[in-house]
């Protein structure tokens, strides 16, 4: 099953890129006032099990893809098609 | 009002990141066939009209956040709370 993973900074924590991003945006004459840049993980399970997949994305988000002391993240699980 | 854009490498577009983690996590002992790694950006509009906003994103998606040639966006406007 797929199922994403998305990264994003806590909030206080300093984000340079996505200080960038929003002054050009600005630059670019668009109303925006501020944005953050953060990542997402599109993965491929071999399970079909939607709790088991959510249990291991959170192990593999705190163990792997993100840095939980400065960055949080939430799971998206695909919904099954049964 | 808060929008997110989701940004993928399309489909067929290598992606050595998403490889190297996919790799990463089999190596950790997940069970993963496949991972792709895009970005995301959090924007906080000044407007508060949903369609405006969509417009304003989709600009700004093939202007700045996205490049249109190896990547495909979308676009999440937070449900305004009326």
């Amino acid at each position: 099953m797929k199922a994403t993973v998305l990264i994003r900074p806590k909030d206080g924590i300093l984000d340079p890129q996505g200080e960038a991003v929003g002054e050009a945006l600005q630059h670019l004459g668009f109303a925006v006032s501020s944005a953050r840049v953060g990542r997402l993980v599109d993965v491929q399970l071999d399970t079909d099990d939607a709790a088991e997949a959510r249990m291991a994305l959170d192990r593999m988000s705190n163990e792997l893809l993100a840095n939980p002391l400065i960055e949080s993240f939430t799971i998206e699980v695909e919904a099954a098609h049964e």
